[in-house]
């Protein structure tokens, strides 16, 4: 075999001893291929392979082998995460799961779906919507991301103001375990409470407690279509009081996000649509009640009353569509303003967003950047987008610096560094802080308790 | 000192150099009357002493005196539980947290409320409802239990169906340690994903992880009153498929609630409520929508097409609270029937529910006893309710193994041995079961994190 010579032989050939031919990928281009995800300023190694598995056995024999000949292994399902989390270490097995890809049970009764981790989070939401049922989490890499992406980060998205992230979803698992045994946890009932819940422990641990290669996970029944608001506002403060005061009147928006000017800009800027230019922020809000206009005429009410400029509710199901694709596009429309981005992740209470606004603006400015923010307004969680010259060593510099400040203000908001993207490579240093000594020793302990050998996903989290 | 020539006298004068005199106590009529919660067949020790600390710093110096000590500490509630969770272990401090029964936030625009432990379910449900909020779980003995017991054993109630369980509403903690020392986990912001989730692992941890000293809850608005409508069924099999049938034309009913012959017959008896004697199966179901009337009409015509003889709808809120007393009653008037009750809480898919009811009337004649069930249906959570006479040996031990078979019975069917009562004492040989050789190890190796020592509620969940 050609690859006998090269340092990794015995690793290859004791891993294709239980994998088939075409599930180990050894060809350094095509693992180099592997070997990041989305995030910038994120560091990673050379894998000494990439593996394919089909099935459950196929896993184990992974993580055998690896337990075996010491060898870390990164999990991987579509690398669309923004912080790291599914880099390749040096050396280590990449475990993509992204052959594994069935959706094994949907159950419009029990309200369940049980599906391997490899699912793209568009099908199953699709393949659900055929039954009138709905899986909520969207994030906004949702037409490429995995479930099992989406369990490994806790993943969230547009509908979390109402619907919660991933984690409200996840029932129950099966786990390949580092040594290869399998675990199942949780249920498939609504409702347990047999034992600590190991099943919300590996939602969020981004891959470094166990390999997910199975899935029940609970479904909603589909609401209507919602309806769709826009409103411009003089001010962020004045778009946060809106928001403050459509959380405090008790209204349930099924989606209540913000957009600078910046990111309306840039929105424009690649697509043309049409969104209003001279506002500081741009407010939607929408609403998948059983009368969504009157729902959104009384926010509206709040909004002028906040100091909207403008409130415009979409007419029908095509106008909100237009709106939320504005809204979708604007990662991708900030990215063109300078060659690289950041993307922060801070979430602060919805009482302190208007600060944490005003703050972010005021790091731009003291590092002398383009900072664009859009934000899942009614959960507080911001994504201040950096733009700048990675080829320039001040600029980058500030980048990082800046992004750092906004952490910083995040904490001392009393938010936290991640609401929805993770924390992988980019934050391991800030999870410490959010942590404190006493927590950050409580997770590792935990970490050692299912990896004592330290082989799933090493340099990832603290 | 009068309690120096007693065998804890040293650790007696322990606990009150860090604790007012009246938080201290030791006289054996007085602890005697701590020893137990709600279960029946459920050992207790004597505790060595009670504990009724009211500040952080007075449960970590019982932690530190404790370890120091090594006596082993069992944390209290209001005792309502019912698996013997809460009982005195031989020679245990007993920590009862009912004395810091503060409320300490509640803010409608983050939809939080800030509490300590002590705090009673209905005093927090009653005190967010002045500001327009909701703090959904409810379980039945909402009136006396207290937050931190709920969260002890996440605890569900009758909102379940459409609100979840207390674990869905906990978003962050102060926890004192084993050994004292004083962590916090979570956030107070709707979203994060910060390292791996502890607040979850001690939600439903029966105080085994650590002592709960404050928590950050999730608050939802408050939802309109509820309207309610009860439909006859000639037999539990119909009553079920007129759940299916709810649930996959995807209503979102408030509440979803079963009672078999005898619960109903045990209701009228205590309480001349008038229920429908001849029916085998009287569903309770509620809406708390914008239009509860439609989505009750569009329910009934359900249960009428599933076999109902009978549907009647709620004129008002004040019918609909009459139906909801007869569900609340439930297992007070089971406990009439015999000297003893035996409550179980299998929680299986709502697809098996009719066959866990048959297999459970199946049960109750093998073993010649009395078993009623009330259910949230919703949920396919039954409780069982084994009524005996515990003076009677056989009866007894016939009692013990319909416990049992019922157990074995909703795990043939998917299910779980316990919904939201938790493991206690009562069903530990039982949770071994249910999570297999590899899921308890780890969760006792997690167990160890924490407390090393083994000071935490030992002997109870494994």
């Amino acid at each position: 075999m050609d690859d006998l010579p090269t340092p990794h032989a015995a690793l290859h050939a004791a891993l294709r001893a239980g994998l088939p031919a075409d599930a180990v990928l050894t060809d350094p281009d095509v693992t180099a291929s592997y070997a990041h995800d989305m995030a910038s300023f994120c560091a990673a190694g050379t894998p000494a392979a990439v593996v394919l598995p089909r099935t459950v056995e196929q896993v184990q024999h992974v993580m055998r082998t690896a337990t075996e000949h010491r060898v870390p292994v990164v999990p991987q399902g579509a690398r669309t995460g923004l912080s790291g989390g599914a880099n390749a270490s040096e050396g280590c097995v990449v475990l993509s799961l992204v052959k594994m890809d069935r959706i094994l049970e949907i159950d419009p009764v029990d309200r369940i779906a049980v599906v391997e981790p490899g699912v793209i989070n568009a099908v199953l939401s699709r393949a659900v919507n055929e039954h009138g049922l709905y899986y909520p989490p969207d994030p906004s890499s949702w037409e490429s991301c995995t479930i099992g992406g989406n369990i490994g980060t806790a993943s969230g998205g547009l509908c979390c103001v109402k619907y919660g992230v991933t984690a409200e979803y996840v029932l129950g698992l099966e786990v390949v375990l580092a040594d290869g045994r399998l675990l199942t946890t949780g249920r498939r009932t609504a409702k347990g409470v047999a034992g600590y819940d190991l099943t919300r422990l590996f939602v969020g641990s981004e891959g470094s407690l166990g390999i997910v290669v199975k899935a029940v996970l609970a479904l909603r029944p589909q609401p209507p279509a919602q309806l769709v608001l826009a409103a411009e506002f003089p001010s962020t403060d004045a778009a946060c009081a809106a928001v403050c005061a459509i959380m405090e009147r008790g209204h349930a928006p099924s989606l209540l996000e913000l957009m600078d000017r910046t990111t309306v800009q840039a929105v424009n800027r690649v697509a043309r649509m049409g969104l209003p230019e001279s506002t500081e922020a741009l407010l939607l809000c929408a609403f998948d009640t059983p009368d969504p206009a009157a729902d959104l005429a009384a926010v509206g009410a709040l909004c002028t009353a906040a100091g909207a400029t403008e409130v415009v509710p979409a007419a029908d199901a095509a106008e909100s569509e237009l709106l939320l694709q504005a809204r979708r596009l604007s990662l991708t429309a900030l990215e063109t303003l300078r060659p690289a981005t950041m993307i922060d992740d801070v979430c602060v209470p919805r009482t302190r967003l208007a600060e944490m606004l005003a703050g972010t603006t005021a790091v731009a400015e003291k590092y002398a950047l383009t900072i664009g923010v859009c934000v899942h307004a009614g959960d507080g969680n911001t994504h201040p987008v950096v733009c700048f010259d990675h080829t320039d060593e001040d600029e980058s510099r500030r980048a990082r610096e800046s992004f750092d400040a906004i952490m910083a203000l995040g904490l001392s908001l009393g938010g936290t560094i991640t609401g929805e993207h993770g924390v992988g490579v980019l934050k391991k240093e800030w999870l410490a802080r959010e942590l404190g000594p006493v927590g950050l020793e409580l997770q590792r302990e935990i970490k050692r308790v299912f990896d004592p050998l330290g082989l799933l996903n090493p340099g990832k989290l603290f």
